[in-house]
C-alpha cells in the first residue's frame, strides 16, 4: 500500500495511472474506520477488478463541521486505520493535513440547495457545503471511475449523486449497505464516543426503525403515523434526545404525507453530546 | 471539425481521446465570436501542439445572467462562429442547449466568496456563481489539460485561477491578452449592440485607461488620484454612464490606497443598455 500526504505526490501518481489506462475506485472516509468502512473497501475492490486501484482518503474535513459540533472529539485511530486498509487490499491511502487541503485564503465552495435543506441539513446548515466541497476536491485530485459511499449517510449519498449529475462528473456512485453491530446498532465512528449506558440504549434507533418497517408491512401508508410512532419509540429510551425523525421520499428527500411507492424513515438522536443517525429505506415490491 | 450538441456524445469522445493519451485544450465561449476569441483559439492551438485537440464550447450560460440583464439580447451568430472555429483549426465544437446543460431540478452550484465581491460582482451578484458552475461542468465533461480565458474579463480569469487552485483541478489556466479594434476599443461580443454614436464614444474606456497608465509612468502612486481621473475622463463622454471604476491589486482584487508593486484599473461603463468593460494591468518593472 502506498501512502500519500501531499497533493503533488498524489497527482503525479494519478497521472501515471491514467496514462497506463488503469482505473481508480475511491472510498472517501474521515478515518475512525470500522466494519462499515471496510465493507465499502470490499465493494471498491470488486469494482476495481484486476486492473483497477482502490484509493482510500482519510481526512477529517473541518469545513463540514459547524461551530459547536464535534470536530475536536471526532475519533482518530490512524495506526489502526492504516492496518485495516492494508488488510482490505487498499492500494493507495491519501492522508492529507488540513493545511494541505485548504489554502488559508481558500474562497471556493460547492453548494447543494435542495436536497440538503431537510434532515441533517436543517440542524447542520454548513455540513453539506463542506461535504460537497471536499468530495469535489477529491474527485478532481483522484479522478476516479467510481466512488463508494455508505447508505447510513443516506442524505449525503443522495446529495453526492446529485453533485455528480449536476456538475457532470464522469463518476459512478455506488452505495454500500449499512453494516450493524450484533444488537442492530448501525456502525459509526461516533459509537466510540458513547458511554456504556448510552451504547446499550442506542439500539433504540434500529428498534424504532424496524417497527416502522413492520407498520409498512402491515399496510400502514400514513407517513405521519409512522413518524409519530418512531418518535414515541425513541422517547421511551431515557437518554435519547431525538434531533429529527423524518419520513421523506428516498429520491427527492421531500417530506411525504401519504406513502406511495417508496419512503425513507431517517432519524438522528443525541445521546449526551454524541449524535447518531440511522435510516430505513422501503420500496413497494413490484 | 466535429460538432457535439449532446453530453453523452462529447463524453464518449473525451473518453476515447483520454484512452489514446491525447490532451485537450479548452476555450469556453458564449459564441458571438470575434478576433479576441480567435486569438484564444490560436493560443490553445499552440498549447495543444501536434497531438492535442482544441475544444471550443459555445454556450450562452443563463445562470450567469441576473434578472434584467441582457441574456435575451446577447448576440447569437452561430453560423459565423462555426466558420471561425473551422478556420482557426478547432478540432471539436461543443454547442449544447440550455436544457442539455441544466436539469430542471438542478441544485448544485459552485461559489467563490472573496474575489467575486467587488468589481463586476458588486453589481452582478449571481454572475460569478454562474461562471464558476458552468466552468466546473465544462472542466468535468471535457477534462482538459489547459483552458484559455481572455484578460478582458480580468476578474473572471482571477476567479477561475482560484477555482482551479481551491478545487484542485489539474488544469493549467492560460490568460490571453485583450485584442482591440483599430481605435483601441476592446473587442467584445456586446460591441455589436452599440448604436453607431455609442460605438464612437466607447473608445473613451481605452483612452481613460491609457491616461491612467501615463500617470503611473509619471510616478503617480496614489490610487484615489488615478481612480478619480479615470472617472472624470469617462464622464466627459456624453453618453457614458460609469458602472464602476476600481483600482485594485491584480492578484487579490483588493482595493488599494497606495500603489506598491502592481495595480489593476478596471472599468465598466454603460452606453444605453449595453455594458462594456476594460482594464489596465500595471506591474512595477524590476
Amino acid at each position: 500500500m502506498i501512502e500519500f500526504q501531499q497533493i503533488d505526490e498524489l497527482q503525479q501518481w494519478v497521472q501515471q495511472e491514467a496514462a497506463a489506462g488503469r482505473s481508480r475506485i475511491l472510498v472517501p472516509t474521515m478515518g475512525g474506520l470500522h466494519q462499515g468502512h471496510l465493507s465499502l473497501m470490499d465493494i471498491a475492490k470488486k469494482r476495481a477488478g484486476e486492473e483497477g486501484e482502490v484509493v482510500v482518503s482519510l481526512f477529517v474535513n473541518p469545513t463540514q463541521f459547524g461551530p459547536g459540533e464535534d470536530l475536536a472529539a471526532y475519533p482518530k485511530t490512524l495506526d489502526q486505520d492504516r492496518q485495516g486498509c492494508e488488510e482490505s487490499g487498499v492500494d493507495v491511502l491519501f492522508v492529507p493535513e488540513a493545511g494541505v487541503m485548504y489554502a488559508k485564503d481558500a474562497s471556493l465552495k460547492v453548494t447543494e440547495v435542495k436536497l440538503s435543506s431537510g434532515l441533517c441539513g436543517r440542524t447542520r446548515p454548513v455540513h453539506f457545503d463542506g461535504v460537497c466541497t471536499i468530495v469535489s476536491k477529491l474527485f478532481n485530485l483522484i479522478q476516479p471511475q467510481a466512488a463508494v459511499f455508505g447508505e447510513k449517510d443516506f442524505q449525503q449519498l443522495a446529495i453526492i449523486r446529485r453533485l455528480v449529475r449536476d456538475l457532470n462528473y464522469p463518476i459512478e456512485i455506488i452505495g454500500g449497505p449499512i453494516v450493524r453491530e450484533d444488537d442492530g446498532l448501525a456502525m459509526s465512528t461516533r459509537n466510540l464516543n458513547l458511554s456504556s449506558d448510552h451504547r446499550q440504549e442506542a439500539v433504540v434507533l434500529r428498534q424504532a426503525l424496524l417497527e416502522a418497517g413492520k407498520m409498512l408491512g402491515d399496510g400502514e401508508r400514513n407517513a405521519e403515523h409512522i413518524q409519530a410512532h418512531v418518535e414515541k419509540r425513541l422517547m421511551e429510551s431515557p437518554s435519547a434526545i431525538p434531533n429529527y425523525v423524518e419520513v421523506v421520499h428516498p429520491d427527492t428527500l421531500q417530506v411525504l404525507d401519504e406513502v406511495t411507492d417508496a419512503l425513507l424513515v431517517a432519524v438522528a438522536v443525541f445521546f449526551g453530546s454524541t449524535r447518531l443517525i440511522d435510516n430505513l429505506c422501503w420500496r413497494e415490491e413490484k
